[in-house]
């Protein structure tokens, strides 16, 4: 029977355990063949995953959760990954698939590269959903209607990114290839800078002496623009470690525009709606309001693009799409 | 009869209309003996509040709106009221109570003090709720539980700021009286810093080289990052406008913090979670989520504080605890 281990169960790994579960009957009630085990290096956390059902089997010990495993899928936080990747190496069977949730990717490829052996497939994978919970806001449709990117890496071979593709349809997500360093270039910006700005927003506010009269002035608009901030700090770190030339790259052309804006609203005459920079004022926000608008319906079309696929792929014929093939191919009793 | 006007019917006076129309009949079914007017230069909105039932009656002369009218509630953008003031200065009868709504304090003081009457009470208010929307999503319970900030000018008597605190009673907000100049300076921090950081946000990614692929990957949290770019550029502009210096100045403290944590992030070692900087990378992630969740805590025991209060208030004492008096006390037939 195919194997398939999670290691690391936090938000994204019990969310990608409770996806696949679903798996394990198809629409048309036969069991599906794969087996389905986790591990976490918390032991508290493993017990909680296995109360909450999120794989079929739960190992205390990592050589067993991954021994004969046909996909491993890496769920910790990006710095992790590379002491995994080497625990892996001496125990993971060859010809396995081996994959990542973390938010950087080139790092990750680097990593993988210089750790595992020559016959391992390791395929970069990274689900564009999340939010900032732990274990227990795990659910199984954390990635519907995600884009989850997938950057393979030069020894990955066909058969094993098709593997990862069906995990990603498996949970619900849409697969977008993309270049290790564009990847990078882009997370930085649509999430690494914006988590950053936000702790710094929390940050500077609350340690301002006028905080205590603020705080009660703060309302949504607030809340809103530091929910960032509720993010663990390890994970924040780790992203940032392993991305810095792309997030310090990003800041840097953020801290320009803004101060642009400083600029204008300084040199603004308060009584002059008319004035030039009062005009250009304007026009940055209309500009921001309005692309901003573009991208949102641009989104939606593609969701619903996704979802009547989706619902397609339910419509019964799940097996004899193959989109399980990959797991079921495999030798029973292996 | 007591009659109140509003001046400008977006989202904000047409939330003021709806709540204060559930006045107009008071809990034991008696009718309340107060007119209420509005008026937006925009005959389209005007027309719109009319069909939503926003006002007893909409005028569509400035005039007619406000003459006679015990209180007047300035609804506009920030640069407007200064045109709405002085309007309305030849017009208003004497002893009459007006108030506002914008987002900035000194600057409206000021104007009120150079364009109205000496017998004419004016008491600065703003509602800390709205969010992005328009008169479409106006509602009547906006401002429920919200902390509404009040600044009276020198020459309003006791009698007009009691009535402006029944005002906002009755939308079901929490008064709060705070300094202008302190208002101004809170606000820069927790609503126009973060209006202005959102929209460069969405500004500096979408005019990217790399936004084609970089909207694929952006999800919920660049999302909620950029959603107070979705405000009206007119009203964010003059915002800025009327507090710029506030403003510049937390600008400057933003950007001093936000450059501390890039050369934290750019001498940090990717491969090294131990170093000095990836601890205090870690810190200031740590120290932003639980100074958050600190504030998150004070501030749902002060909206527990107030919902007790209102529900008091709702059961069915209105009248005799004098909240709708300062209106009934005008004589009839003025």
């Amino acid at each position: 029977m195919a194997r398939v281990s999670i290691v690391g169960l936090g938000l994204i790994g019990g969310s990608i355990g409770l996806a696949l579960r679903q798996w394990m009957t198809t629409p048309d009630g036969r069991k599906n063949s794969f087996e389905l085990i986790g591990y976490d290096k918390d032991g508290e956390k493993a017990n909680m995953a296995a109360r909450m059902g999120v794989v079929a089997t739960v190992s205390r010990d990592f050589g067993g959760a991954v021994r004969n495993a046909d996909m491993v899928i890496i769920c910790t936080p990006a710095l992790a990954v590379r002491e995994v990747l080497t625990a892996l190496a001496p125990v993971v069977s060859s010809g396995a698939v081996v994959t990542d949730t973390t938010s950087t990717k080139q790092q990750v490829l680097q990593w993988a590269d210089e750790l595992l052996p020559n016959n391992i497939h390791f395929v970069g994978g990274h689900p564009m959903a999340g939010g900032t919970g732990g274990l227990g806001d795990a659910r199984n449709n954390l990635f519907t209607g995600a884009t989850y990117a997938i950057c393979p890496s030069m020894r990955a071979s066909e058969t094993a990114i098709e593997q990862v593709i069906m995990l990603v349809r498996m949970v619900g997500a849409s697969p977008l290839f993309i270049d290790p360093l564009e990847h990078d270039a882009a997370v930085a910006a649509v999430s690494h800078m914006p988590f950053t700005l936000a702790a710094t927003l929390a940050k500077v506010t609350m340690d301002s002496d006028g905080w205590s009269e603020m705080g009660k002035l703060a309302a949504t608009a607030y809340r809103e623009m530091t929910r960032l901030a509720e993010g663990d700090p390890i994970m924040h770190r780790d992203i940032l470690l392993s991305n810095k030339q792309a997030v310090v790259s990003w800041l840097d052309r953020y801290v320009a525009l803004l101060f642009d804006m400083r600029e204008l609203i300084k040199s603004a005459d308060p009584n002059n709606p008319n004035s030039e920079a009062a005009k250009r004022i304007e026009q940055f926000f209309t500009a921001a309001r309005d692309e901003r608008e573009k991208w949102l319906n641009e989104r939606s079309g593609g969701n619903r693009a996704l979802e009547s696929e989706l619902q397609n792929i339910n419509m019964g014929n799940v097996l004899s799409r193959g989109i399980l093939g990959g797991f079921g191919r495999k030798p029973q009793g292996k």
